[in-house]
């Protein structure tokens, strides 16, 4: 059994510049399959986690956690994938897959810690000793962490349905809205834009709330119902006091939370996917008791979730806004990233590692 | 119509320390009640409020949320009152009585604004400027303000209620808990202790937290499960991990929710009553979204509920520990509450005015 050569680009520093790489996986073991990977889109969480903003981080990382590619090799238990099968991977490549939450879907929770994240996670089995990303041109992984990408999609649009699709369609689920419920989305980035397509096919009437005004035109084309540019001092949300029967909100760094949360009403829900540095939220529980909403927090979503929500896009013409770059300018992307110039997610073209 | 001359305690500066008070109240109104006090319980809240905990305050301000006696005197238009009958007074005085909060027992949250506190908030009618509160022999209030005490619970006893007992009352009503569910209950103070009594009547299987080690023989005589005594690293916490269906916390200062968030069951509330100062919690989004669990706030409760839990509690022997005390022994007492000394509620007999 041979390590698996690949290239990629990775990070080797807090700095948050990437420079190519050529680095080994480990071999397709039984439960595992190869994938050649095609395209891999750039989430902000890739920045946050290489500058080290959720803890320091091992080195050399290479990001990435929206992998879409072909089937190369099945090792000799693998039933769900055959060599040709187009498959992707999202933020988990391993877990227990014995504990109450594994065998209920939401591995991104499994009770015995053994959740292993796509990248920079502690790995004996790799040659680098963590879990590489998907930055790359090939990526080796246990079978049941990859879902199946249908002919009705392309690869280039699977891709950020892989990390962005999921985290927000698995929270809009539990919502449990009903058609023509007023929802909220707030911060209208990789994430965002896609909450917003989601919760428009799912019936809901869509709020959504952005701090860039040039995305206004954009979102409108998408069905939303209204487009609120938020200003510093938040006046301009303040007419949607209690109006929302639920809000997702994705702005992934520390924010005022509170005038988002007030827009909802009384006894509704509010959920969180951004993480932000340190993951530190300040609430203001005096706010939060007037405003009576219930504030929670949503993780990825678990693998059959996943493989729910690329069929579901893939059927109802969902599909990222994306903009595909080679591996030279991912430094530049990165840039645009953090300063709210993407438009809405690059992907990678994988052929330029 | 006449002033009403008021003997009582106050603050005078954020020193915490009381004094004794001569002033005048307004008159009584066409809609107004005039109690003479016979006791007012104190609450954490008083100490939060006249230390400036939660912002500047006008002083001299007579502090007192929990007060009961008999009324003296109606204004013309009362007809939910009549003298000599057993009444009580809690966080409100007066607000719109005509917005959508406030026809629907929601005075605490009148959209417009117009919910008064029943001390230290700003009353042009009242000839000391702010509202005062039940610290003293006599109050003049709304007669929607007030509530019936029946016959079948002492005034010192129903004295309590008035804050503690609706604050946590109105949440776990609201949780919706099943007979048999296992419902955590994290402080057991005045707030929590009743906190405790209610859920126990209600059929809960309770869970109480506290971080004083002998308080454990009183609560296990108040009929809960277990008690946890919570240690500095919450070691002796982590035993209910995803245990609990619903979790009430009154913990009356900043401190580190999210080993309390960790107890409750994934898709479950934790609800925190308790005001810190400044009213800042910092959650770790990260931990809350792991935990899955819905956190809210609660702020004590409208009219309509406040008159239930009396009821509630004076037909189901549901009854607050109390020790009585005398004006002069005010400022002592305050001093036990901030050193967790209380068992459970201090309550001024107000003949000692
Ligand atoms: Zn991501
Ligand atoms: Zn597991
Ligand atoms: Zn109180
Ligand atoms: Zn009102």
């Amino acid at each position: 059994m041979e390590n698996i050569k690949t290239r990629g680009y990775t990070a080797t520093d807090e700095s948050g510049k990437l420079s190519p790489f050529e680095f080994e996986r480990r071999p397709v073991g039984d439960d595992d399959i190869l994938i050649d990977i095609k395209f891999a889109s750039i989430c902000h969480s890739d920045i946050h986690q290489e500058k080290g903003h959720w803890g320091k981080q091992i080195y050399p990382q290479v990001p990435g956690h929206e992998i879409v590619g072909i089937v190369s090799a099945v090792g000799k238990n693998v039933t769900k994938f055959k060599v040709g099968d187009r498959a992707g991977v999202g933020c988990m490549v391993d877990s227990c897959m014995e504990c109450e939450s594994c065998t209920h879907g939401e591995e991104q929770f499994c009770e015995r810690g053994q959740t292993k994240f796509t990248y920079g996670f502690p790995n004996p089995a790799e040659p680098t000793g963590i879990t590489q990303g998907g930055y790359s041109d090939k990526i080796v992984v246990r079978d049941h962490f990859a879902v199946h990408i249908p002919e009705s999609i392309s690869f280039e649009e699977a891709a950020p349905l892989l990390c962005a699709g999921i985290t927000t369609y698995s929270p809009l689920m539990k919502a449990n809205f009903k058609s023509g419920d007023k929802v909220g989305v707030a911060g209208i980035g990789g994430l965002g834009h896609l909450a917003v397509k989601i919760a428009v096919s799912k019936g809901a009437e869509v709020y959504a709330f952005t701090t860039t005004a040039d995305k206004v035109e954009d979102i409108k084309s998408w069905g939303v119902k209204e487009v609120i540019v938020v200003d510093e001092e938040y006046k301009s949300m303040q007419a949607y006091g209690k109006t929302l029967d639920y809000m997702i909100c994705t702005i992934p760094y520390q924010f005022n939370v509170t005038p988002y949360i007030m827009c909802v009403k009384p006894y509704g829900s509010f959920t969180l996917v951004g993480m932000p540095i340190k993951s530190e939220i300040n609430i203001n529980n005096l706010m939060l008791s007037f405003a009576r909403v219930n504030f929670n927090a949503s993780l990825i979503g678990g693998i059959p979730e996943t493989q729910e929500v690329i069929h579901y896009c893939a059927a109802n013409g969902i599909r990222p806004s994306i903009e595909i770059i080679s591996a030279e300018e991912i430094n530049e992307a990165w840039g645009k990233v953090v300063n709210k110039e993407a438009r809405y997610r690059y992907v990678i073209d994988a052929a330029t590692f």
